[in-house]
């Protein structure tokens, strides 16, 4: 079953399908590139499918609102899915191919193979969102195992989920090239996420304090502070003192094993997650020290 | 680094050069069959190639004995290791390719992620080998994403193993046809096994209980017995009246759900896990009612 829409991507909805256009693409000898997204397409989507664009012969975007990544008080259900904008979105970026699986062509319905990556959920977003990365890394193996790409292009915003697919990728022999992209921030320096649309005028005005956080979390390291605790201690308050906000964490860590350090050294990563009302925001920086 | 037996298969190494030459043969058009082992090839083993043979352009036979589906107080470093015959046979029955990595090729140092099937596990061989079955389908689905076959081959004998992967490959979609293979027997009904070697003739003759004890069963149910506690207790009857024999379990589960049942039903497995001294042998048989 699928859709073409005049000069705009296939829209192909079942792994058997998506499998044979991949393997149709292969054997043709051009390479992949593939963006896995949840949909709600903004620009930092569009930074990610433009390089796709530009590095492969064919590109495969996939939307799918993954429930085995949400918890249960999460999301889930109001998550937005303006499938339409999206699909014209990617017609405009020049995508070949839309893989919009729905959940029950995605998970049987005795579904029970997982893949788990042993320590790196146990940080950031994993203590918040128990079973979160489980079904990350689960979905994310099915996906490149039917879209079998060349390159899979994921956003820096989501550090610990791109840490995450790196190791996996590399555990599992997935054959892929994984391309972590910048993030892209809307002019005033507020990360683009699909969430953004949740907050209030008032939530979007105070959300500003955590780029804020992490540019005076970068500047402090480059005028020579290295202590972490004390730079923890400096970012939460900082945090604080925004109306409505409401921490989760603020973390320093090893960007490699995404453990806390206690020195600033070597690769490392600032990690905040903060709610402003129901919306839960995330947003990082690394810096390289030493 | 590849060498190649002058008409043999082609032997490779790494999991890059295994990769590149299955991407060279669905390039070609060719259908892929493979054979995942640990070696030590016998005509069980050559069952599957054979069919493999038959049925695809290309096959491939792994040789893999792979550490994280042993225990600490199992057979791994003892498993034999009989590489030069086992190409040879590989040779003679027509294989294209042998991968046989080392494993530290095969696991990074610091590798973390591991292939959960849930519930499958918690029954028949998965009591008495625990974490065998995470090894297992960790170490198939890397095969399996190396080596892309169209068609994968595995024999009865590991039901569980069997049924486990045919799981996963689902629930992970990668793409691969499960082709399920008869168990082949030595004349007097001994169930092919590379671990049949460890054997004493005393051993070896006592050994026999097992396909005797499941010929029993096969009967039993064939007369019209449906009560599985009562099987239960006549195959265990059996078993423990060979010499040296210590049951590791007796059971007769759904084939499907691996579960115990009480009434003879459907599809059922019975299987079995003896020891003789050291040595661990399994067998099963499945009979199909109503």
């Amino acid at each position: 079953m699928s859709d073409s829409y005049s000069g705009g991507p296939q829209i192909v909805k079942t792994a058997a399908e998506m499998n044979t256009w991949a393997l149709e693409a292969l054997r043709a000898g051009k390479s992949i590139g593939f963006v896995p997204t949840m949909g709600a397409l903004h620009a930092g989507h569009g930074a990610l499918i433009e390089r796709a664009v530009n590095e492969n012969a064919a590109v495969v975007v996939s939307i799918f609102v993954n429930p085995t990544q949400f918890g249960p008080n999460e999301d889930f259900t109001r998550y937005p899915r303006p499938f339409e904008a999206d699909v014209k979105l990617c017609a405009d970026a020049g995508v070949d191919c839309i893989y919009a699986p729905e959940p029950a062509e995605m998970y049987a319905k005795d579904a029970r193979t997982w893949v788990e990556v042993g320590g790196l959920a146990d940080h950031l977003c994993g203590l918040s969102r128990p079973g979160h990365f489980r079904g990350v890394a689960t979905v994310v193996t099915k996906l490149l195992s039917i879209v079998r790409p060349t390159r899979a292009y994921f956003g820096k915003k989501d550090a610990q989920q791109l840490r995450i697919i790196e190791v996996l990728t590399r555990d599992l022999n997935l054959g892929v090239e994984i391309v972590p992209c910048e993030i892209v921030r809307e002019a005033d320096g507020l990360a683009m996420s699909s969430r953004n649309r949740y907050l209030s005028a008032d939530e979007r005005r105070e959300a500003l304090v955590l780029h804020r956080t992490l540019k005076y979390f970068e500047e402090r390291v480059a005028s020579g502070e290295r202590d972490a605790m004390k730079l923890l201690g400096e970012l939460a308050e900082k945090i604080e003192a925004a109306q409505g906000a409401e921490i989760d964490y603020v973390a320093i860590v090893d960007a490699i094993t995404l453990e806390d350090i206690a020195e600033i050294k070597g690769e490392v990563l600032a990690a905040l997650a903060v709610k402003f009302g129901t919306t839960r925001l995330i947003d990082n920086i690394r810096v390289m020290v030493g």
